[in-house]
């Protein structure tokens, strides 16, 4: 496999020393910035975060801070969902689209305060759009990327470690929901969320300069839990249905093929760029959709679209796909159209390594 | 050195599959795309390129297409540059701004009719922005992603290897200049133009099914001339001067900053956004000011800025830098401070593997 080249545009995170520490053997580029992908391996990192606790650089869910009088009202006009009941100190998963209902990135939405947000971004430069809309339509607000880089605590003993750096009122802290809570003096944005199922934290760092030494005093506290570092983890993020922008639905998708249809508000989301586009949408409902798929047979790794087929004719793609130990098969997403995205649908999907046997699941595996 | 994951979110280009079979080692991340950084060796593709011609997937450059009634307008809006005597058949290096004067892009222009456009971007979402200004604006333009992927031949040799392919009327297009030229049946645009200072051109390859047909036809004509996969390099580029968004400029910084002021018209270019800041700017001049440095020693990779010292104040930094075989010196590239950037100036350069002795150079090497 070929290497990564170092560069300043590929940003490093204010954790990259202890990613490299703790050796970390592969990358992907994510919002220009790196993101580790596995450590010892795909599998044992998938076995260890089922297991124990993992501490994630996952900086790279840069961060657009809107503040200013008009705060709201843009938020509103990204997104589909209605947020007039957002609560400070709630995070909300908000798709964003453009004026045709395409997804533009699926984010983070968290409320510091009436008229001050963070969209916490998937992979596109979200900020680009929202600067220039702000602009075209006069909004008084300021757009801009802070230094606020997250930190997840993931695993089933997430909760143990984060209350020894951060206090027992870390339990409390319900989903979604964030508190202000106190490290060497700065008071950070801790959320229950992240990107597994496996339950914990994301730390939002406000400042780099805090980021390794918060990393290492999670690293002591968690001596005797086994943490390790770790990153988003294929096989379980397949397994868990999570999705993930830029590979399992883009700007040719609406939130609605994406599933995200509960997400979308369209008769209360006044002001939403894409409100009239999406009101079709769910008034037709979509042709295709996200589903869970298994594959039979040995496969690669899924580095372009492989598409389904069906007695000959393409009916949909996989865009995520791998081996999972526990389910003992290869789970895998999908968009499928609606004339085969039944449950228990035979399918073909071709792979770069020949044809093999697929099936549409009920419902992703945990 | 950590390898780089595979995956559909980072996309593969219509050329991949020659790249791949021509062994490439190192790839980085380009607008959520693959690009080559080298095959046989920086310093082995390096001498090869100044002697001989490569092939370039240069894919990553993706275009935005405008097109429409208020396409010219909107082109204005995007840059400081003049437009208005641009012809069909040009190409423009467009620094791109936002309100205040920061750099979102510095693209090449395409003019293909009075109302159509592709704007090949460097490594950042300008789609976004352009579409949501068409969009805050009311402007009766398309906006969109077109399936075009640049491929460029670079080298000496590379008039001869393109007259065997597209016919000799390559030989007449000036630089910055396209014709619209055949192969297989399909027009593509051909421009004199490249990432490199040894000549050569870029061939938009409009639809990515003649991307492989093309890649083929240039390796089987280009045997005798030791035709070989290539990519950009970094030690020519730098030796050359030629910038890298991301790299050594990004949003904080203004053209001027990156001594692109020549392309600052900021008079005549009516309607561009961040007009009002750049004549403050233009007035005034700029602080800092993109310089060749030259680095003695043993230098690693450049990863991150390297602060720029004197007499232990930071008055720059460093941001691309490689050792050059032809000029027996660290080349590299750097912001520096008034006080500081004047041609002769010795600093020392802050590297993670130590300090060393630098010096301001009046210009690039070629």
């Amino acid at each position: 496999m070929a290497v990564i080249s170092p560069s300043r545009r590929v940003r490093r995170t204010p954790f990259t020393p202890g990613v490299e520490a703790a050796g970390v053997k592969g990358y992907t580029v994510y919002n220009r910035m790196l993101l580790p992908t596995f450590f010892e391996g795909v599998v044992e990192d998938y076995r260890h975060l089922k297991s124990h606790v993992q501490v994630w650089d996952v900086a790279c869910e840069r961060q657009v801070e809107v503040r200013g009088p008009d705060a709201a009202r843009l938020m509103q006009m990204l997104t589909p969902r209605d947020l007039t009941r957002m609560d400070v100190g709630q995070c909300y998963y908000v798709p964003m689209v453009d004026e045709t209902g395409g997804m533009l990135n699926d984010p983070v939405a968290v409320k510091l305060a009436e008229d001050h947000y963070w969209i916490s971004i998937a992979d596109s430069d979200l900020l680009l759009w929202v600067k220039a809309v702000a602009l075209g339509y006069r909004l008084d607000v300021l757009v801009d990327e802070p230094d606020v880089s997250p930190l997840a605590v993931q695993g089933p003993k997430a909760d143990e470690l984060m209350a020894r750096v951060f206090g027992e009122a870390v339990r409390s802290i319900r989903f979604f929901r964030f508190a202000m809570l106190p490290f060497e003096g700065r008071y950070l944005a801790v959320a229950r969320s992240g990107y597994s199922k496996q339950g914990g934290f994301e730390i939002y760092v406000n400042g780099s300069d805090i980021g390794m030494p918060l990393w290492d005093a999670l690293f002591k506290a968690g001596e005797d839990l086994n943490v390790r570092a770790g990153c988003p983890n294929l096989i379980e993020r397949i397994e868990g249905g999570l999705l993930s922008y830029g590979n399992d639905m883009t700007r040719d998708n609406t939130p609605h093929e994406a599933g995200l249809g509960k997400f979308c508000n369209t008769t209360s989301a006044i002001g939403c760029i894409g409100r009239d586009a999406l009101l079709r949408v769910a008034k037709e409902g979509p042709v295709q959709q996200i589903r869970a798929i298994s594959i039979d047979g040995e496969i690669p790794a899924c580095d372009r679209p492989w598409p389904l087929m069906a007695g000959g004719k393409k009916v949909g793609q996989v865009t995520s796909a791998a081996r999972s130990p526990d389910f003992n098969t290869n789970v895998a997403i999908g968009m499928v159209r609606m004339t085969h995205w039944d449950a228990g649908t035979k399918l073909e999907v071709e792979t770069p390594a020949g044809m093999r046997p697929a099936m549409v699941q009920d419902k992703f595996w945990i």
